[in-house]
C-alpha cells in the first residue's frame, strides 16, 4: 500500500481558501486534514464550523476533522453536518472516549483518536476495535510549523503491534512536523497516512511535494 | 454625526476572504468587524487568530475584534499581534474586568466591552472612563442571522445617559439584528455604531447596503 497523504488546511493562504483547496483536489492528496482548535484544549484557537462549511463546499476529498477542543461531544454533530468523513477527538479531552468514538459512528462518520506525544499507545487497548483511525501527534497540539519528536517513530511501532493484537484495521496517522526526512522511515515503523502542513503549502510547488511524500 | 457601519466577517463568504475584505475595503464601512467564538463562552466556534491575520493582510479598515471567549487576558496579544485595533470582551467573562481593559490599552489598542442581552446597562457605571466602546449585544451571541432584541432601544438610552453622566466618550455599538427598519430608531436612541453581518453580506449589493446604513 503507498502511503496516503493529507495536508493540513492549517497552513493554507486563509484569504483564498478556495483556490486552496481546488489546488488540493487537483493533486494526489488523500483526505483535507482539518485542524479545529477553540483555545482552551490547546493554547490557540484556529477556526470552527462555518469555515469548515466553506472548506467542505469546495471540497472533492474527504474531509478529516481533527477536533483539539474541551468536551468535544458538543460539536460532533455539527461538524458532521458541514461535511466531516472522520472525526478524531483527543484521547486526553474525552472522560467517556468509548461512548464519544460510538456517538461518532452513530453520526456515519469514522471515528478517530488523536493521541498528544506523552500519551502512551496502550491507553488504546480497550477501544482498538472502535476506532477507524489514530492521528498520532508527533509534536504538540497547538501551531504549525513544529520540530517532529523523534520518540514518534518508535511510537508507530508499538501502536501497529497493538492495533494487530486486536485485530483493528484502523489507520496509523501522523501530524506534526512531517517531511521527506522521515515519511519513509514514518511509513516503515507502520503509518498509513501522513498529515503535512507547511511542509506542503510553503513549499514552491505544493502539488508535487504532495505526488513526492505519496510516493515514498 | 453620520453613525459608523462595522461589516461583520461572520456572514461572508469564508472560501473568499480576500475579495470580501476588498469589498469592504471599497465601501463606506468604518470598521472591519471580527467574530471570535471559542465554543465555550458561545455555543459555536467561528474562527481565531491564522483568520484574522489573514483579514488583516487585506483590511485597509480598522479591525473591531469582539472576542466571544472564555478568559480573553490570554489571547489579547495574540489579536493584538494580528491586527486589532479594538479589543472588545465581554462583561460576563472578565472576573477581573478593570485590569483586562487596561491591559488591551497598554496593547495600544482600543478597550471595549461587550454585554449580553440580559446584562443590565449599569454594570459598566465603575468602568466607563476605561472604556472607547461598549458593543451592546442584541441577540444571544453565538450565530448570525438571529432576530433584534426589541428591549435594545431602551437600553441604548440608558447606556448613553450613563456614559453622559460619567464624561465619558465611549462609542456605542449595537450588534445582532441590526436592518434598516430598525437602525434609524438605534441611531435616535445614541447608537454611534452599527454592526451588521447577514444583512450586508446577504444582500444583492453589500456596498449600497453599507452605503444605506451610513446615510440614515
Amino acid at each position: 500500500m503507498s502511503i496516503q497523504v493529507a495536508p493540513s488546511v492549517l497552513a493554507a493562504d486563509f484569504a483564498n481558501l478556495q483556490s486552496e483547496i481546488e489546488m488540493l483536489n487537483a493533486s494526489e492528496a488523500n483526505f483535507i486534514h482539518v485542524d479545529i482548535m477553540d483555545g482552551l484544549f490547546v493554547p490557540n484557537i484556529s477556526f470552527g464550523i462555518p469555515v469548515t462549511e466553506a472548506i467542505h463546499q469546495h471540497a472533492q476529498k474527504p474531509l478529516d476533522v481533527h477536533l483539539m477542543i474541551q468536551d468535544p461531544d458538543r460539536y460532533l454533530k455539527a461538524f458532521r453536518d458541514c461535511g466531516a468523513a472522520i472525526i478524531s477527538v483527543h484521547l486526553e479531552a474525552c472522560p467517556h472516549l468509548h461512548r464519544t468514538l460510538q456517538a461518532i459512528r452513530e453520526l456515519g462518520a469514522k471515528a478517530g483518536v488523536a493521541i498528544n506525544p506523552h500519551t502512551p499507545v496502550e491507553l488504546l487497548s480497550e477501544v482498538a476495535g472502535e476506532i477507524d483511525l489514530v492521528c498520532m501527534m508527533s509534536v504538540n497540539p497547538g501551531f504549525g510549523g513544529q520540530k517532529f519528536i523523534e520518540n514518534t517513530f518508535e511510537k508507530v511501532k508499538r501502536l501497529r503491534s497493538l492495533l494487530d493484537s486486536k485485530g483493528s484495521q484502523a489507520l496509523i496517522e501522523i501530524d506534526g512536523g512531517v517531511n521527506l526526512d522521515n515519511a519513509s522511515r514514518l511509513k516503515e515503523c507502520g503509518a498509513d497516512v501522513l498529515v503535512a502542513g507547511s511542509f506542503v503549502f510553503k513549499s514552491k510547488d505544493p502539488q508535487n511535494t504532495i505526488s513526492q511524500l505519496r510516493s515514498i
